[in-house]
């Protein structure tokens, strides 16, 4: 598994396309732009840049399709198989995107929100690895340990979990800081306030499990505390406050709420 | 405003003193267990430590009381009022514990969540200080100065608040993130995995407000994905998915959600 072909030029593209060259043979960059092909082949030292499906060097190890979700089944129908490791890097995207288009393939899924501007470093993202059979996973966990200390199997429908879990770890959390701005806006108060205490609370799960690290009114049964809270909510917020503290206070057992 | 006592050898006590000790004269260090007081005054490189509450230094500029909650109003009462700056730590505690009792009195709230076993550098946490009069609130302001970049005057009210965006941001995350190891964990798949997306989540706060960098399914108004989704669900994970994906979509403008 030493040379490879990079398909995209975006967001997951651009921090793969970092690691790979330092790790392997990248031997082509392809972008439906050749000046973002070119540019990304140039930054990271890759000897041939294309913007033609056709114009792929033929006799790489693997392909890794790195397009937007819905771009990746056209490039599948577009080229040939050539008896090469084929894998896309989508996490919302089946495997079964290859279905009858290739022999050896497979998906690579970095966990991790990319962005064009910034390269990532890799090494501590988790990738979850997924082949058509056990010799494609087998290849496709190989390159993902080229990349990333954290390579873990996960079918498509694993995948599915891990990004529902994504939404409430990430979009749901941000959401919660979105509205707690909204409170403290109202009152002139600033917000950047608690990004301390949102980091040591995000430090605590390097040590604990969330559900150990839990504080708060809910999780000590402190209804005096949360009745006042409630009585200084409405709406959409007193709701979310009201089955978040449930939520708390159903998992936590009655001993520690008297402590 | 040189000369210090501290009132307390617990949670915020030990960070406060390590503060303290190297930005004024932290005279004495006071905790009900002579062997505590002794300890942080040791540390920090305090002259004196007591259990008695009879023998205060008298001649400090300030008092600082940094115990837990409910005993607050005890050590004001058992110490007479002898003209200094008298102030207290606790977000949750209003400024009239002091009520009748001093004439000169403040709080002083570092929003952060301490622990008696890490000293946390005070630099970056968020002060806000009260006061029981101008007078007052500029000591208390110039004492947090001296521990802080960021000092903030907020009455008891606006502390209130403060605590409430607390919990939405803290507590209720890191439920989220509970909740997220559940889905998980059910099906053979590491928590730790979210870390680094967590982190990256957070790490935009430094950039962009919440709402500006709130991403997902339903800031996307991608309802084939949010209903693949509640299908996945039952229970109370449904509740809340359905309730913060509404809280999400309400604030996103039909023109983004058509992107």
């Amino acid at each position: 598994m030493k040379r490879v072909v990079l398909i995209g030029s975006g967001n997951v593209a651009t921090s793969l396309a970092h690691g790979l060259a330092s790790r392997c043979e990248l031997a082509q960059v392809y972008s439906r732009r050749l000046s973002h092909a070119r540019a990304l082949a140039e930054a990271v030292g890759c000897p041939a840049a294309t913007d033609d499906l056709g114009a792929l060097v033929p006799d790489a190890d693997a392909y890794i399709i790195a397009v937007s979700d819905d771009a990746i089944a056209q490039v599948v129908s577009a080229v040939a198989d050539n008896g090469a490791l084929w894998l896309h890097t989508s996490g919302s995207t089946p495997i079964d995107v290859f279905c009858g288009h290739r022999q050896r393939c497979g998906v690579l899924w970095p966990m991790q929100s990319f962005s064009r501007e910034v390269v990532t470093p890799l090494d501590d993202v988790y990738f979850f690895a997924e082949g058509n059979d056990e010799a494609a996973l087998h290849d496709v966990t190989e390159l993902g340990q080229m990349l990333s200390r954290h390579v873990t199997a996960a079918d498509s429908d694993q995948r599915r979990w891990l990004h529902l879990a994504s939404v409430f770890s990430c979009n749901f959390a941000n959401h919660l800081w979105a509205l707690a701005d909204e409170l403290l806006s109202a009152r002139g108060l600033p917000f950047e306030a608690l990004l301390p205490l949102i980091r040591t609370t995000v430090d605590k799960l390097d040590r604990l499990t969330p559900a150990q690290s839990q504080t708060g009114p809910a999780a000590r049964g402190d209804r005096r505390i949360i009745d006042s809270h409630l009585a200084m909510l409405d709406g959409e917020k007193r709701d979310i406050y009201r089955l978040l503290t449930e939520s708390i206070i159903k998992r936590n057992p009655q001993d520690k709420n008297a402590q």
